[in-house]
């Protein structure tokens, strides 16, 4: 079913606020979630709602605690999310960088002890917004298996980046992994099969059945059994195609987070008590050139790039081109909401007393 | 044959005296081509020699040119190459960017007019020796082909990045596509066939004869001739497999470098008077936690990761680990040289009058 974005965000305002979360801290989460079904990135829109819920009910996450900034300087900030949602420390990291680089044209922030944090693109975004290149990296459930490994132990780890242009920023989001683990689970709510190459079991043979590949990640994810398999990094599953590459791309945001944070690995956080680490950079470009000018040259750069010769009926898209349709369409005509969520919208709905959208 | 690294550094040196090279400058471009072929990188090795050379006597690249600082603040650097080898103004900038992440923690530089500058690794490895995360990138001659598209446009843009460790750092190093260039290059002159899929003709149809392919590249990175083709995005030549987040990895590096330092484009040098840009970044980690908790903590994810179960008859190796053991190996049996390149080094000895290495 549709549901209008200003439906959703209502919603899920009163859901937060129920849970005891600051009206500005609601307000927050609601944006994210209501964004991230806008650009049609429903595996981080409001599908999650249910398993924020639930980590709220096991005390995975605590709504009313407030970010601690443990260290800062004119550069450099190290905060503890204080195992409340990641969305609330990285929008204080993102907005203190923001600052920050305006002064002194880079900056970086550490989260540690954080949950879940959305789409990276998000905190990335508001950099862009600001005219400012941003960065923005998480951990996450252990889902990826290394280059000739069987074992599942790096996170889908993860990166966003942006660079101001017009009519939209660049905005590349995504996983670094060939897929992230949210692609297979919604294709498997739809029972359908995968595409590419995506999943392997223990013995690296690929996984095309999507129910058969959820399975593989959510007990390599989420529990101690560890069956092998799980997530290929980019480049696939030969080496021979430099699938080391992208285990690399992933070491790289493991690096970043868990261990600058001092938090747990991707590969600890499997069970039990868990926590991600975040990283964040911000560049000013402004020192490099004056702003007009070098966005006039990607631009030119992109439309040059989109105007390639193709293959036929194929397009070629700018990261940030397709989220940016999707939002203006989604804007329009309402948000797609799965039958699945749609039914876990009401049950939420009945327990707190609250109205859950109406189809458009 | 096989050469001693320390006869290969003395021949070299003599060879950029003679093309008037400041002891200095030589020393350094000396050390970062024998640093390559010990690390089994013979691509970037001294079989780049003649083309350098060939360079200079085209005036693309000017010897006694000293790079010029632009613009320096306490965590910025935006550097003019002068046209001289990218290795110097890259060098230059990486020893001011060690100086002000350790008193700022984070710290950026771009150059711009430049030229090649050897291997990233070199200069995050600079910053990994005096503790700190080292990124390099640069772009390139156009080569990788868009997502979709027929033509190449993107550079190999490499993207290097490092993290203290013991016994050795963390060093990822190498193209953002599939391969490099001179991967193709160096299997093209052993008559080989590809093994994996790096290499697309105009129809995106996979070419797996080297010689094939290294004319494709020949043609798209060096002439005004656009025959279409070149090498694949990291992900292959699927978009289901996510080829767009190799070019989107390659985008990236594009914007911090021919946009940010107002350059070329990587589609903008394949002819003529070219140039190249760089950007690099260093990060303290000890801003964050005392370093050798943060070192102790990356060498115990690193052993976890290379003792995971593997598939039969392979290992799972860290980046870095394959080149500091070839290192080692190459350190103390010399380094291997093939026939064409020991050929050049014969006739650039006869032209200059100094002594070519001796086989070992």
């Amino acid at each position: 079913m549709k549901i209008s974005a200003t439906a959703e965000d209502t919603f899920l305002q009163q859901v937060f606020a129920k849970y005891n979360f600051s009206k500005e801290d609601g307000a927050l989460l609601a944006d994210t979630l209501v964004d991230a079904d806008l650009r049609g990135i429903s595996s981080h829109g409001i599908q999650r709602l249910a398993w924020y819920l639930n980590m709220i009910k096991e005390h995975i996450i605590e709504p009313t605690n407030k970010p601690i900034i443990l260290k800062e300087s004119a550069t450099s900030l190290l905060i503890d999310a204080n195992q409340n949602m990641g969305h609330i420390a990285s929008a204080l990291a993102m907005r203190k960088l923001i600052e920050k680089t305006k002064k002194s044209s880079v900056s970086i922030a550490v989260i540690r002890n954080s949950n879940h944090f959305g789409t990276a693109g998000y905190y990335s975004r508001m950099a862009a917004e600001a005219g400012l290149i941003g960065v923005s990296n998480t951990n996450t459930r252990p889902l990826v298996v290394p280059t000739n490994a069987k074992d599942a132990f790096l996170g889908s780890n993860a990166f966003a980046f942006t660079f101001p242009a017009e009519p939209h920023p660049f905005v590349f989001d995504g996983a670094t992994s060939v897929v992230s683990g949210g692609k297979i689970q919604v294709l498997a709510k739809q029972g359908g099969k995968i595409p590419g190459e995506w999943a392997i079991d223990r013995d690296r043979n690929i996984v095309k059945d999507a129910n058969a590949a959820e399975d593989i990640l959510s007990k390599v994810a989420l529990t101690e059994e560890q069956p092998g398999g799980g997530v290929l990094t980019l480049g696939g599953n030969e080496e021979e195609n430099s699938n080391y590459k992208g285990f690399g791309n992933s070491l790289v945001v493991e690096l970043l987070t868990g261990i600058l944070a001092q938090g747990s690995i991707s590969a600890d956080t499997n069970t039990g008590k868990h926590d991600f680490s975040q990283f964040f950079l911000t560049i000013d470009p402004s020192f490099f050139g004056d702003i007009e000018v070098l966005k006039a040259n990607v631009e030119s750069m992109f439309e040059r790039i989109r105007n390639l010769d193709k293959l036929p009926g194929t397009q070629i898209m700018i990261p940030g081109d397709r989220e940016y349709k999707r939002y203006d369409e989604n804007k329009a005509h309402g948000v797609s909401i799965d039958e699945t969520t749609a039914g876990q919208l009401k049950d939420i709905a009945t327990e707190l007393n609250v109205t859950a959208p109406t189809a458009l």
